[in-house]
């Protein structure tokens, strides 16, 4: 048998460990051969690759990023991407391939699979954690040990100073890391794309905080947005390849934090350190499972499916549901981490 | 509503956190007073106590340990110790307990409440992640990562000189820890309490792992034995306690694979470090949570349970189940693992 | 003898250790008591003071941030500032003042020192390590650990997608961290505010990286600023406080190398988080060993000096040389470095 | 130009860090060959060697240990070692060799040089920091960090459970790591092997600081030794390879406590975790700019030389030097760093 690997979409700290489970329990218990593609989906569009063995993959565990490359190049998009990629496949002699990625990467691989009949398994990817169908995505935990170490850092200058210190951490579309990291930094304030802020509340949140004499922290997702239509987040400029660059929640609140309480407040961006180095211990071992259970379906011909943690046990669910669902922060859940506020 | 807080048996990452989610809901959001008792059971035996208030528990969040101290003390095996426990509840006015410990803390609180009508609520710590009711309990995570960050570190020395390096991580009858840490951290042979090991199956994985022309990390938890029982784990002595100092398989490994395999083996004990110090992010937001639902079984009344995780949800069990059944590692989990070994 | 204590400026990581180490010493083998003014020079100018003792100062050590608070109060821009201060010292009895604080607030105990008679030691702190008179100054290792560690997490992104990441730390005037963390991550290129950058000299760098299949790292000064005259830095947006928002440098430079090398590239602004936090091993020791030292200061009534390092020893210089000269880098120094860019 | 490069002696992060520096300067800058030696003097005596290129170094400046391996082989000790290694050397066309290690390769190194010709330049290594001729080696801001935060963690367990906590770190002859690590934790003993210790004395301290309602830290370097001669510290066993275990005088201490003042007391061996994984920023700097300057000897024919840090500058001083005076604690500075004690 022989094997397709790839990893889509956006950097996460775990991808690798992903690719050494499937390569290490793939040749020593099943014999298989492995070729992993280059950039994603551009791989088996371009017929790019190279052989993935167990010396490959030695010493790749700890290291965050991908040894394969990622990219955004989706084939659906792309003239006769679908029949080039079946084409590639067949050349390499391909029998299986497994998708690591995002929304997009498993799409790609949903459709692969279920209308092209190319034998397809999904390892579900988001540092974002905003997937339905599974407890945890690895990269998650990484990027929550991050921001917490940030925001235990941004205290002692918060109180030193008696600022007010906002903190953009990522989340465009659901604000699980600003709520984890928020919460275990012992954030006073946490605001998330799925409920619009009141900045008047916000505001209260922090003159409650100075009249105990502490200075606040204020975490904020980058997709979250103020109740009233006022805000103009993003600088609508364009960069060079033509995608508006999303920025600007944390100092356009700030700027009004300033504006309303009269205190100083500054902002830091959290940003990419987020997503890069070396996974925690938590996303090596979800990540490695994912990976030995990835290669079990392929063993199993149990294609169409995708690794998902439920509870303490990886399960298989359809590959659809990687898209099916935006999993974001329950309102309930949120309220019970309103009782930290101010 | 006035309501006693105690902490129980070994240091742990995250109790503060749990203290301060009971104490900051408590207060704010149903008005409640808290005493807190020193040192486990100690507190409430001999009526030492102090007044836990929002000021008094601010800033411990990412402050390992507890504030309110910890002991072992047993009020079941101490003359009229439960009656001298509900002399002093009464005499303080209390009238809800929360109990934070293993299974020795919340095998007391289990007696206390059903028993002789003491209302009492549990949150379960054990470090060893040992306990059946809940998916993960807190400061397990912190340990875990402690214990890879130390194995990543000595993989360079193992490496630089060729030797085995043999770390004992804590585990005496669970090998959560050398599980996790030892996958997480590359490891080239994980042996837990769960199973005996082979000595000589030993000594071939660390073999097997020179001929790749690497040095192998072997990772022991403190409890695993051998399957002949030819080893004297303990040095018999006892400290000045009478306590038989447990110590020795690692140290006793590594004699063993110089012996056998003529290879040089260092042992690391990583000890209490592993306790110690800042939760993780993750034991963050797991004790706060916990923290936060144990107070709201005191609110509606729903005594002689403990907290759990199930998922990414907080259920509720029977008091009872902490000390109901050991969760060990599934021989099938450690099977899968074993695709790593050698 | 009745000692004043008080920290100006910004915030560093350190700042607590020197308190502690002066309280230490000088209650236990001298027999002083101390005040602590609060918020650099605005407590001797109100009278605002707090008693430190030795409880006071328990636990501080590896705590960021200044238990004293700071501000950027000036006396000598403050009507009758120096009568007042010499007022309050009277009131409060106080024989001796020490400062910790960078250029602005040495210089004002420089000046209460040389011209006015009040007996003053000075601990010198700047973030940057931009002060000639010492060879490193606390808070510089905790900053460039810090900016390293991101460096170390964005290579892996950098190559994951292909892409140049620019890093934009602290350093307006002296290029220290950017050169020793930049050195430290394994930058490609590092550019400093001594020395003005060419464009195109970046780029070509940033080309000749992405030829040998590497992805580049950027490492840029906040103060660096490019040859030619056409770069507006600074958005001239002036914040409630009627400070020029000082930003812009590695978001320009970012879409300038996007603009020539047709490459994408993203910033990162690392903020605040460089200078808050627990310090690190050899912050502690410095900022510690300063405390003794100018306790011993106050002893020999040896004042108006500061104490500075000078290799492994703590030496004594006159106040005046805090203001005397900024230590910018070496041009051969950054030569040297030079060679590992590209 | 071919130029040999070898590592001796135990592990140290930062040593990647110097064969980086030398290649690349060496072949960026002067055109020059080079040939790495495998494990340190048996490479040269065996002519077991690798092609050290630029490709070849790339991305181990973060990384502890060395490429090129490490041994304790001796070539002195060896028949014809000297002969054989000019040999190897001639073969090779080797016409500078650099040593980059402890007082045993560099005594190698300078005898080579001194006596027998070889054109040698030697790069000191140490952990301890024991070494005269240099204000710091690298590596050992690295251990020093490592205990730190070891001690740090280590705190709230001592306070959760009131025990005395014994930890036990490197220093055989030195006590630098116990000195600096033990200030930077905030220990409340410190016993290094330059002095030795008087077990009622630091009994009292225990005591003492357990009268304040803290718990006691003990640093103790694993050469420090009691005053009174009744301490059999080694348990004479000898490892498969002949040597001497060296341990105990944690455990023996914790022992003595318990027994002297009735207090619970653990202790923990940080061993071989200090001298691995990545290095610190300022041994990345220091080791960086060690090879720099190792490369520029040879340049400019300067041989017998070893490089070394004096303030800020990188010196050379004759490689004799390396082996001339151990560098231990000054009774001045442990008396200074005193007053924590207790």
């Amino acid at each position: 048998m022989r094997v397709g690997v790839l990893t889509g979409g956006g950097d996460c700290p775990g991808l690798n460990a992903v690719i050494r489970g499937i390569v290490r329990k793939g040749v020593q218990e099943y014999g298989y051969d492995f070729v992993g593609f280059k950039d994603g989906w551009r791989g088996p569009l371009e017929g790019d690759a190279i052989r993935l063995d167990i010396p490959a993959v030695r010493g790749i565990l700890p290291r965050g990023g991908t040894i394969l490359g990622s990219s955004r190049t989706n084939p659906l998009k792309v003239q006769d991407g679908i029949r080039r990629i079946k084409d590639n496949l067949a050349k390499q002699e391909i029998q299986a391939l497994i998708a690591i990625g995002g929304e997009d990467t498993l799409g790609v691989a949903a459709r692969l699979s279920g209308e092209y009949g190319v034998p397809c398994v999904g390892v579900p990817k988001t540092i974002d954690n905003d997937l339905s169908a599974t407890d945890y995505t690895f990269g998650f935990d990484t990027a929550v040990n991050i921001a917490t170490e940030a925001i235990d850092r941004l205290h002692t200058t918060a109180e030193s100073h008696m600022r007010v210190l906002v903190v953009e951490v990522m989340g465009r579309h659901a604000g699980w890391i600003a709520l984890h990291s928020g919460l275990a930094g012992g954030a006073n304030v946490i605001l998330i794309p799925e409920q619009r802020f009141d900045v008047d509340q916000v505001c209260d949140w922090v003159t409650s905080r100075f009249r105990a004499s502490y200075a606040p922290i204020v975490v904020v997702a980058e997709g979250a947005m103020p109740k009233d239509g006022d805000m103009v987040l993003k600088d609508q400029s364009l960069d060079s390849f033509g995608h508006v660059r999303l920025s600007g929640v944390g100092e356009w609140l700030a700027k009004e934090i300033e504006k309303r309480t009269g205190k100083e407040a500054r902002t830091t961006v959290l940003g990419h350190v987020q997503r890069g180095g070396t996974p925690s211990a938590f996303d090596r071992w979800l990540a490695t499972r994912f990976g030995l259970h990835a290669i079990d379906c392929v063993r199993e011909g149990d294609f169409g499916k995708m690794v998902a943690l439920r509870g303490t046990d990886i399960v298989r669910v359809p590959l659809a549901d990687a898209t099916a669902k935006l999993k974001t922060v329950d309102p309930k859940l949120y309220e019970e981490v309103g009782v930290f506020f101010g």
